[in-house]
């Protein structure tokens, strides 16, 4: 699709740094490991994993680091300090300890920052390069070289810019970054500054950027296509701020869009799996409305759009979503129109026909819900449960005559309780259960209930749990508890909304309960 | 900053059209006028504020639309039908309805689209465009046509894509917008498009883009510069899949780097507060690291950057937060080094020196917190009590002896009860309250009591409620429970975290009340 001719980028991930810039990321080593792990299967070339010098538990990692198959691990960090020597740094000595091969060292590349943050010499800036790249370059390791605020300095002072460049080249870098720091450097801008870069020096040009102005995945598309060779990123919109450029979105457009080669050629359709953990093991949810890896990336909710997908996938879609490893979802909604109820419908009920004047009730039924606060984007279990009900086709396996819940002081340990007592087929069971909170002290009971007369919810669990506050009254808020439940071979999703938290987590808990005794899952 | 001489460029918003058909999302019509005001106050040009003939709330909102000071609200609709005249076609009869005398048009510039989807005749199609804008321009509507699938349109065939806007144009559309409907065009494709659409047609040339690639910023600011007039966009990420292209960026980049003039130059300084009252009507938190408007868009965490924001802000800002209405954040947190520690206590506690040994203290006692799962970016409140209780100045104004929520079915009213013992000064009180769940009794408990003690906190009320679950172990998942709370003048927030939801909220609760009574608000 492009006019470009074929031509291969290595990819640099530097999740593990810049990304553990993030507010509010904290990774532990173990997550460091995972991740590490995750980016070398998808086969990224380099692995940004941390600065040893800055931080103890980077120190940790690069003294043991993980076994990797493909990826070279990289060690990030300073040049040596202004007038010490490079034998005798502590930063150069931090990245020499490192267990790695691979380093990356950050410079000064604006005039603006020597003079006022480094407070250094000019000279003694270019030199602290020099020295220190040609110094761990005879110790036998390959040194890549950032110079931060590019850019910046490029706007103030393009001669020493470019000299800054020059001047890590020629000290043996195997290649410079060019780093828009403070990410906001207009996208044209940053592409020309790359074509001028790739003249100047004889190494490979990388290009750096964050998302601060919103444009980071087209500046680092644009550098590409001017001259650069790598490319950094992160996954997970993770960064300083508001994050560096989005792998997620350089990798699929550099690869099917632009017709450039990547090492991840085989490994893409893993990227959505990839995305995913990096944000669990970072702690975060993924943007829903990330591009190519987000839940409703593909995701058709009005009624048209709806439509068109159904009749041809490439109507609303830029790509195939299997090519990301994300699928197409179409919503359940009270926009999403009769086609996608119908298709819904379809897989649990197929002899329902388009005519039925049950599906207007059940697309009634639905909007009222919504308006409610429910919301069965995650929550399948629920709304086939509430369709089958409508159709008749499920009915109650208990009757729930009276629960009670409660929490006390001291917390220690299990300091929450539950009863509860129910009825099946005019048998009653009363019992009781304790947890650390009265969520799954409720849940215990309920299912300690329930096995008595249904052997099979034994092999049931709960394994995930979300909670969303989705009006703003204090503590009445409107709450809704999405939680999702297996049975070791299938997963589903169910919903309750109230303003009281319980009886949120117990609508949801039954749906869980019934969805499975009606044989659903 | 920029090479560009001056040029205006206008704004249409569609974040009550287009951002309507986000997941998730479902504005009442109270939303829709709520965000038209916002958007009003804000000075866009033009609100796409929904399609009348295609969701009844739009044609309520229609019916009545509410007073703008300066923006025109545009109806947005389809053509007529295929094989349907102009006058009796019901699409454009709900467009004449609609209380506006701005409208914009859609019609399909894809040959695949028309055959495949629309399954209509070429020349139907062109006709359909001509015969729809005449028939309304000739009853005094301004019509604005959206070139739906332009770009995929100008891929396939590149003369019948150009002749539907040349069509529009000759037929009396106000303006052509190119359309990236599937949102996957590279940005320097869709500046190559209008450039030559604006030499071919002599009405302003739109652009309006999805962001499928994380490009639409980009592609909207190289459209401006090859020619586009109007710019569409919306707030809050909003809009199918990956959201349309995000005006919080688009606008502050516009006007602050490339020099063009838009009618929102008295207003920018409020772009943070707009969007932030969009994502709120909307349901939705404005993501954090959001460029320009995030609230971690100015945070800065690492040490060295931190560093360098005191020296210098520009060092590692691209504009002045002011510009936008947002500010600069030195976070608290463990990589957040002495200096920005220094500044959140100077405000409490200006005596405490760089060189004192508690500060160390403080920053491992947030570490220790923060592993535990507390943060405390939303907390401020809790962070400061923490600080305070390690220098000895704050004592507590309570014991809390005993106490105990309980929820019980049936859920009607208040079906949740606390009951609480504390002790002040050697008096002890015993109190219960009631509330619509067990959160709120415990509230209501818990300042019953106190204000025996202490009337001040009579005038203290909580204003936000928010849960987050930060790990996952089904039903006894680690949640973390933020509050905001009110006396009228300040506001603060607190922090609660435990495996036990109610012990939680307690953390939190005890907390917002000793902030008050220690008299750190």
């Amino acid at each position: 699709m492009s006019a470009q001719s074929p031509r291969r980028v290595l990819i640099l991930d530097t999740t593990l740094r810049d990304g553990a810039q993030s507010p509010g990321v904290s990774f532990t080593v173990k997550d460091k490991v995972r991740i590490a792990e995750a980016l070398d299967s998808l086969r990224v070339d380099i692995i940004e994993a941390g600065n040893p010098g800055g931080n103890p538990k980077d120190a940790a990692f690069f003294a043991d680091p993980p076994q990797m198959r493909g990826a070279k691990l990289a060690a990030f960090g300073a040049t040596r300090r202004a007038g010490v020597s490079a034998e005798i740094d502590a930063n150069l000595s931090a990245l020499l300890h490192a267990k790695t091969d691979t380093l990356v060292l950050f410079g000064k590349a604006s005039t603006f920052h020597v003079d006022e943050i480094l407070r250094a010499d000019l000279g003694e800036n270019l030199l602290m390069i020099e020295d220190s790249i040609r110094f761990l370059v005879s110790l036998g390791r390959t040194v890549h070289f950032d110079a931060e605020h590019f850019f910046d300095g490029y706007d103030i002072d393009e001669d020493y810019a470019l000299e800054v460049v020059r001047t890590a080249a020629r000290a043996g870098a195997a290649s410079v970054a060019l780093c828009d720091t403070n990410g906001g450097e207009l996208p044209w801008r940053v592409a020309e500054a790359v074509r001028i870069v790739a003249r100047t020096v004889d190494v490979p040009v990388a290009i750096h950027c964050h998302n601060d102005g919103g444009t980071a995945v087209a500046s680092t598309l644009l550098a590409v296509r001017a001259g650069a060779d790598i490319v950094h990123g992160t996954f997970a919109g993770l960064g300083e701020r508001c994050g560096n450029a989005d792998l997620c979105s350089v990798l699929p457009t550099l690869m099917y869009k632009m017709g450039v080669e990547t090492s991840c050629a085989d490994t893409l359709n893993n990227l959505t799996t990839t995305a995913r953990l990096i944000a669990d093991a970072a702690n975060l949810e993924l943007p829903r409305n990330m591009p190519y890896v987000g839940a409703e990336a593909f995701a058709h909710k009005g009624g048209m759009h709806v439509d068109g997908v159904r009749k041809a996938s490439r109507s609303f879609e830029h790509i195939a979503p299997e090519l990301v490893g994300n699928e197409r979802r179409l919503l359940i909604s009270d926009q999403s129109g009769r086609s996608a109820l119908l298709d819904k419908l379809y897989a649990i009920a197929p002899d329902v026909s388009r005519a039925d004047p049950i599906l207007a009730e059940i697309a009634d039924r639905l909007k009222l819900k919504e308006m409610e606060g429910f919301s069965y984007e995650g929550a399948e279990g629920s709304f086939k449960l509430m369709a089958m009900r409508l159709l008749g086709r499920v009915r109650p396996h208990f009757e729930a005559l009276d629960f009670h819940v409660q929490a006390s002081k001291p917390w220690a340990g299990d300091s929450s309780q539950a009863y509860i007592k129910i009825r099946v087929n005019g048998t009653e069971e009363i019992t009781a259960a304790e947890g650390t909170g009265p969520v799954g002290a409720l849940d215990r009971a309920l299912r300690r209930a329930l096995t008595v007369f249904y052997p099979d919810l034994s092999c049931v669990r709960l394994v995930d749990f979300k909670v969303r506050v989705i009006d703003s009254f204090a503590t009445d808020s409107m709450v809704r508890v999405t939680i999702e439940s297996t049975d070791g071979v299938k997963t589903w999703g169910t919903v309750g909304v109230s303003r009281n938290i319980i009886e949120a987590c117990w609508q949801a808990l039954v749906d869980s309960v019934e969805y499975k005794l009606s044989a659903l899952s």
